[in-house]
This record gives structure tokens, sequence and C-alpha cells, in this order.
């Protein structure tokens, strides 16, 4: 059954035109519609190729890597995931451990993790204007290592989360909404409430929420944005969501109030973050280490506060009751503040959690596959063909 | 011949009546004896297995993760060792890696780090009261992921030493009753001393004489249980074993010194503890973090006061020559406090243990056998099926 | 093409007469010529399988452990990379997380992390006096540990750099000489330079120069050594290195500049260090701890006014200019302290290293296959029998 499914997600890979081999994966808006149709069709395909027992090992002998610059628990076991399922031998690039601080160069490193390494998955999140800007130098240096003949294959950089976006993320939250409305063909017309919501603590990234108006935006949806005054994107990647939405034949929008969000939405994903304004403070801040120590904590009080203005941007079920027939689906990336759960006001009330936490939590677990695509759509010229060899092979992924 | 012995005690299983698929493995006393049985036998075979070269990989594509909240040598590397064993990726959760501090639940975490995942090694033995729970909480949590269609599979939560008992440790331990006496059947009417020794440190955890006292008392074996006033196991666990030595046909006794539980001993286990008062106020004083560092300081200056009356309870050639023949068995779970060795006094004389050391790290290696056994019986309706195919298919473990 | 070129280095191994199996590599100079030719060859060997696609693990439900007492990168992911190589799944002990402060022996830790182990990967290079040590009392404990029947295997020991040698890095830098002048033979008359330089760090370890110089003086190459006074490297150490110039029929010459020493290279490798007396007064002082923080923090200003002294150890464009032909190889182990690029004064100019910046990425790729090499000299038997059967079984490393 599985391996049907399987099957058909595989000959659905026919008709998609790619050219992913030897690159990386950064940005979903570095993408042609195919290659992150490619991306879903593919993780789909894999997560019934793990239900039916099916090995998908390709890989031996070889290496992925990450590198977490913050903290992880989803992406770090995502990740490993990935790669225990792929056959790679996972090793996390431990900074701590390293020598990079003794002079080492960018360049330099990129290259001497790589001789075996068939992916490296780098999450850098925290400083704005640099997350992306690391990951296409660590591309960079590794293209360069392979044309000159220093590694003997081109390792991927796979983005997971920095600055400007989170695409396994956002990717797994298609599959969620693929799933959830019965093909990517369905979505178009529903609408998204992509919210900011209160939280108590600060300094949140905002590359979920960039993340989600720019690939939503790409297949007919009605994708509305709101947060409150002050609380802004990076202005670039809000102008590709509008461009986006325009080729697509869907709309966006940005919009002034939770409510008007939320009004006859299909799906809402609030979701607190930092607005650009405080990130750019908080990243030189960050980089003066001990001497920002005393103004970091004075930025953190004033947004803090800030926030505090703003406690009724809760998903409330009162605010549900706005939604399309009350029904909209509800998603986070997780893990989400809960009013009265693991916190006294936050993001969501804790009633309206529990209604879509199962479901939240298999929006999770598409991730994993959603990164196994993208490493054999740029580690492999052929992907589909690999996989057909994967179904045609046919070894039990386990005993008994 | 090695292949022949695994034969053997694979179809000794074919008596055994176990129902442990899809469950978790916590405390001994939560398994009938069958249980039990199938687990040494199974951990033996695994071993014989092993020394015939013979590959027991029976998993791809999966992962083990274990969750070590207290430092861990011989346990991290057994459980490695049985991962590695069975085919299974290891993936430690470091929670200072993790976001589990931001607020996340334990059912949510357990169910984020599950979605490949076949087994989970939990050692949390710090917190007196807490560390069961815990385990049997993220159990709870993976169990209702699995049956709410999170999880493609139902990981197995296996007990690296909690608050209560150390399961892997105590059979490990039995095993080496059982190769020494040449058989379980020989244990019985054996007498086995399981006393308190002196240490200089504090705080060590009670979950190994609880879980000797608990499992040595289910195969007709004497157990005697020594310690000095006030150093009190868990109310509960003792009774436990009392009712084991009822329903085995053995007996078990609380002693009051040393000498009398050494008398005729053929097995004796020398061993610190801090007793159950001292380890709630620790548990309290831990759960204050800073705040409570004072009073930790005064109440460790107390119980090392408190253990220095009882420098005399150690484990000398003038205390062996008490036992059976002067020749008991000496066990240690290790590391041990040894005399003039690592401390100025400890728990056992560097003669004695000198004399016990090879058997003491013999005692060791079944540990990582024993966790493999609990993952097969555990992840696998038919362990001894498995097993029958491992020997069929007979892959070489190595080359050469 | 890479296949063909891997049989031709299999079948120069039939010529080489070695005895390493169940041993340890510590030392170069512990090792007959035929060992270390035999190390170098299956390490070229390997790489070209490598690169024909060809899988080559040997080993499965094996352990490979790491340990490094200092920072690592590029020997961590060597390290790593042969591990996976092999198909040995890699565990670092990270003795933070370990019980080892808890008072365990040497010994006794060595015996308890390697039940499934075939390699111990160690890393010891701070203290003088102490890390080679250290390594030999770790394979003497697992060779006791094996012949006791406390291990069914005997893992070897690879030094991964100590106070004394760094042969994994040496023979990887022979290789890249092979490889750039067209044979081993090729190597006989002519000059290596192995010069101390300029760093505003202080303390780097000895043993890449004490490697270098002991290593290359067995292949008839006229070996200069030469260092500011006072910067002497273990003088048994450089008596070995005269000892082996005399045997090979090179040459071994201290001189007392740089221009001397690159005059007429063919190879120069410029590269700073701390003299054996600094090392003598700093290991006395890391053992104090913080009670020798305050001594350290001036041993450090003395030693770095010290290194003041001979900014103009530079390897600079005119000094490559004295060089044969001005176009000596610039060799380094990496990372370097380039002038202007990562340090205002440093070890060679930027325009020089870029120079040969990509071939010292390729001399420290040899490092991955240098160690899989060992690990097969040690633990099999007949390592060109097992190659052998790699080439015969021709498993593909990576599907597609």
């Amino acid at each position: 059954m599985s391996k049907e499914k399987a099957m058909k997600y595989i000959e659905e890979l026919g008709c998609l035109k790619t050219d992913m081999y030897n690159g990386d994966f950064l940005q979903t808006w570095d993408h042609p519609i195919d290659e992150i149709k490619a991306v879903f069709t593919i993780a789909q395909a894999l997560e019934e190729l793990y239900r039916a027992n099916i090995s998908c090992e390709v890989f031996t002998s070889s290496l992925a890597v990450s590198n977490f610059r913050d903290k992880s628990t989803r992406t770090r076991f995502s990740f490993a995931g990935a790669s225990s399922l792929l056959g790679l031998d996972l090793l996390d690039m431990d900074e701590s451990k390293t020598q990079v601080a003794h002079g080492e160069t960018v360049r330099e490193t990129a290259n001497m993790i790589s001789f075996l390494t068939e992916v490296l998955g780098i999450r850098d999140d925290l400083f704005l204007g640099y997350g992306h800007k690391y990951e296409k130098e660590v591309a960079e240096a590794v293209d360069a290592g392979y044309k000159e003949g220093v590694l003997p294959q081109r390792p991927a950089v796979i983005n997971l989360q920095c600055d400007r976006d989170h695409p396994t993320q956002s990717l797994s939250d298609l599959i969620h909404l693929i799933k959830t409305f019965g093909g990517v063909e369905q979505l178009r017309g529903k609408k998204i409430a992509m919210t900011w919501a209160y939280s108590p603590a600060y300094g949140k990234p905002m590359s979920v929420p960039q993340g989600i108006i720019a690939l939503m935006s790409r297949f007919g949806m009605d994708v509305a944005l709101a947060h409150p005054e002050g609380y802004d994107l990076i202005p670039e990647i809000v102008d590709i969501a509008g461009k986006n939405a325009r080729e697509s034949g869907g709309t966006f929008a940005k919009v002034h109030s939770l409510e008007e969000a939320f009004k006859d939405a299909d799906v809402v994903y609030p979701k607190s973050w930092a607005p650009v304004t405080v990130m750019e403070r908080r990243t030189a801040l960050l980089k003066k280490g001990k001497a920002g120590a005393d103004e970091m904590e004075e930025l953190e009080k004033e947004c803090v506060a800030n926030n505090d203005k703003y406690r009724n941007w809760e998903c409330t079920e009162e605010m549900m009751k706005l939604t399309k027939d009350g029904k909209a689906l509800y998603m986070h990336c997780l893990p989400a503040d809960i009013t009265d759960l693991n916190c006294e006001a936050g993001e969501v009330a804790d009633s309206v959690f529990e209604r879509y936490r199962i479901p939240t939590y298999k929006e999770a677990e598409h991730k994993l596959y959603v990164m196994a695509a993208m490493i054999l759509l740029t580690r492999f010229e052929d992907a589909p063909d690999v996989l057909k060899g994967i179904v045609k092979r046919n070894t039990p992924r386990r005993s008994g």
C-alpha cells in the first residue's frame, strides 16, 4: 500500500524539471517551482518507503556534517534522521571543540571537514544579516574546493534555519497543508493567516514567518500577514511574497489586526518574532560579547515591555471562531508558548493548542524527509532514478 | 563453538513466555520471571554470536537515542555498543544543546526525537522520586504518539539507571553469577551479601543495591542486606525483595553488621550509597539550584562526617575470611573506591579488589548485551525468530 | 582508472614485511621502514578505491573511539572519516561526560570503553612528558585486557598527536611529497627545511617538527632543521633524526638561520612551536590548575615577548627566492598564521600561502586515509588480503 503510494510519487517526478545536482538549498525563492515540487514529492515518497519497511540507504562511507550555531531539538533530530535514513554517518561540528577560533578561515574549515562529506547542514539564525551570508560563504568554499580538486565530491549546503529563511520548516508545513487539503492544487484560493502572536520571550527569529509567506504565496493561496506596528519582517522578503502571489494567481496582503487576518482563514499560523529593528540592534550587541551585556539586558527589557502591549495577540477560541466555519487549521513550528501550560500568557490558548496538538506533531515529522529529499536532489544527478533503484532493490529496512 | 552455544541459548527461549513487544524496560520487578530469563538468555546468545563473528545487525535507518542526565562511562559505552551491535545509529540528546529549557513539554520532546527512533535509553538517577517518574512519562508519551499515528513505530524506553532501579546493571551482575556458578539453578541457596561500604564521597545513588536485592531474591538466593543505621533504602523496594524471596524459596534478611552479612556468603557486593533521607533532602536542594548551594555544602559536610563514623565498613582481607571458605565472589558495578589506590580509605582493600579485578571487568561486559537483548525483546514481536534469522543469515561481522 | 591504480598499490604491498597485527601506532620510529611504506601504500590504495566508488567497509557492529584532550578540527574529522570509510561507528569519549574524574584508573576506563572497540584514537599533546606516556598506558591496558579475556579483540591505539610525534600528520605530509615528486625514491637527495616561524600565539606543540625530521630523514632526504636559539626540540628525537639520516643515506643538519635552511631547499615547512624548556614550565603550571594561573600568564607574556624578537622568521617571497629555483614546495599542517590574513604578522606571507593554499588542502586530505591504513594494518592479520577482498567484492560505495 505504502509502496504503491511511493511509486505514484516517483512517477509524478517525471513531469518536473530540476537542476539541483551539485547545488545547495538555502532559500526556497532561489528555486523554480518545479524544484520545490520535487522536494515535497520526494519527501512524501520517502515517508511511504519508510512505512513500507524499504531501506533507503544510498550512501556508505560518507558523512553528513551539522553545524548548529543555536540550540535545536527538532531540527537536530530531523537532520540526524535524514542522515540515518540515507545511510550517512552524522558528525556534529561542535565549534567549541574545534580550532575555528584559532584563526582558521571559513574557506579552510569548510574544506577540512568535507573530504568525505555529502551534506553540510547549518543553522545560523541569531545574527541578522549574517546567517545566510555565512551559509553562502561555506557553499562557495566547498564549490571552489571541489572544482580545484581538493574535494572528491561537492557537498550540498542545506539551510537548517538562517536569518532569512527556514526552508525545511516551511516545506514541512507545506506538506502538512497538502495532506490536510488533499493536494497542492487544493491550496489555490485558500486563505492562510501568518500572524505575530504574543510571547513572554523575546528575540525569536523571523525566518519562519518569512519562509511561510514566501513559500505559500507560490501556490495561489491568499496570504495575510499581520503583526503589531513596528514588528516588521525583512522588507525584501515581504516583497518576494507579494511578487510570488501575483505570479501564482494568489494574493498577499498586510493587515493590521489579528481579527482581520483570522477572518475566514482556512489556516492560521500565529507565532511570535522579534522585529527587524530589534534584531539589528540585538545583532550589534551580540557581536560586542560581554561588553554589550548591559545594553542587551536593557534591550530585552524594552522589548519584553513592548511585547506586553500586545498580549491580546493570542490565538484564543474566540479568535478561532472568526475563521472559516470556525474550523481553520492551526499550525505551529513548535515549541509554542501555550497560555496556562508552559507560560502565564502566550501565543495560543491551551484548549486551541490541545485540539491541534497531534496535527502539529505530524506536521513536524515531515521535516526529516524534506531534508532527505534535498540531499537526494543535490547529491545525485538523477534523483528519480535513485528512487526507482530503491524500490527495485526492495531491501527490508529492518528484520522481523 | 560459539555459534553452537548461541543456538543452545536460542533453543532455551522456546520455553519462555514473554509479552514485551512495544513495551519498555524500567524495573526488573515490572516483569515476570520468564521475561527476566529471556533477557539474560538472549544477552548470552548475542555474546556468543559476536564472538563467532556473526553480524547481529537487524536495523538500518533507525536511531537509538540516549539521554544521560548524569555522568556515565560504562553505561554510555554499553548503550553505544548495543546500538552498534544491532545496527542502530546513536544520537545523544544533550539537553544543553536542545530547546528543552524553552518550555517544551516532556510529551512533545519525546515525540519530536522519536520519528525514526527504536529505543530511548535514559539515565536519571540524581533526583529521588523523579527519575523513574520521568522515564514513565516519556514512555507514556511515545506510547500515545504511536497510538495517535504520530510515530511510525513505538520506541522502547530503557532505564539506564534511575532513582529506583538499575536493571541493565543488575542483569549483567546476574549473568556474572550464572557464569560463575554454572547456571541460574545453581544460584538457589547461595548467599549474597549486598552491603553498604564506606566511601569518602557522598550522594551515590541507591539504584544498584535496590536493583540487586530485588533481582537476586527471585532466584532462590539467600539475600542479606546490611548497612549502618540510618542508611536505609527505599522501603517499598526492600519489601519487594522480601516478597520475591518468599515466592522463590530463598530468604531475605536485613542484618546489622558487615560481619554478619559476610558470614558464609558465597557472594559479596560491598558498595557505598547515600540513605533515602539524605537523598530526599539532596533532591530538594538540587531543585533549588544556586539558591540551595549553601545548604547543599552543609548537607555534604554532615553526610561525609556521618560516613566517617563507618570507616570500618570496608571489604578487607579479614572480612573476606568470614565468607564461605574465605572465597566468596567479590562483585562491584565500578568504579570502586579502592583503599590506597584511588582514595585513602574506601569500599574495598586494594589486595581484595586486585584479586577480583579481571572478574569485575568481565561482569561489566555483559551490560551491552543485556541492553541489546532488551531492545530485541521490546522491538520485535518474535525476538527468538529474529535470532534464528541472524544465525541462518550467518553474515560475517567483520572481514578478514 | 582509480581501481587499476589501487590494484597497483595493493600489488606493491607484496614486497613489504610487516608485523603490526594487534599492535598500535604511536611513533613512526617505533616501526621498521616496511611498515611505514605499508601505511602510505595502503593509504594511497584506499584513496583510489574511494574515488573509484568502491566500498571499503570491512567492519560492522564495531566502535572507533576518539579521545581528544585538546581542540581539533582536521584530526577530528579525519578520524571520523577513517571510521566511516571502514564501517566503524564513531564514539567520542568526552571526558567531561564520563566518570573518569571519579577515581577511575586509566587501566579500568580503557577496558570499559573497548568491549566492541577496534581502535582508540587519542590526541594528548598539551603536557610535555605525559601525552605519549598516557597513550602507552592505554595501549598496555587494552593489551592486558585482551590477554586476560576481558576484551574479545585487541583495539589498536592510534596516536592522533602527542607531545612527541604526530604520525598521521607526518605520514600525510610524506604522501604529499611522494605525489609531488613522483615517488618515494624521488625524495632521495631532495632538501627539506623544517623551520621555526614566528607566530603571535605561543605554546604550539613540537610534535609536528619532531615528526617531520624523524620521518623524512628515513628516505634519503637532506633534512635541515632551523630555529632561533633556545627553541630546541626534544633532544632524543633530534638524535633519532640524525641516526635515521645516516642509515638512509641522507643528511641531517641543524642550521642557525631561516636563510641557511631555505637555501636551495626543494621543500620548506615553516611552522611555529614553543621550545622544550617552555613546554616543561608550561606543563608544570597546567598541572597546578588555577593555582598556576598567574604564573601561566607571566610565562605567556615572557614567551610572546621572546617570540617577538624573531618576527623576521617569516616565510616571505624574499625567503622563497632562496629556495631551489625559487620554487620550493611550501608545506603546512594548518591552520597557519598568515600575515595580513588572520594576524598582523605570522608564519607566512599571504601571497606565498595563497600560491600553495590548494596544495596544502590536498596535503590534509591524505590524513584520513593514513588513519584508515593504520587501522587495517593493526586490526587484520593480513591487511593486503583484506584489500584484495574489497576489490574483488567491488560493492559500490554510493548509489546512482
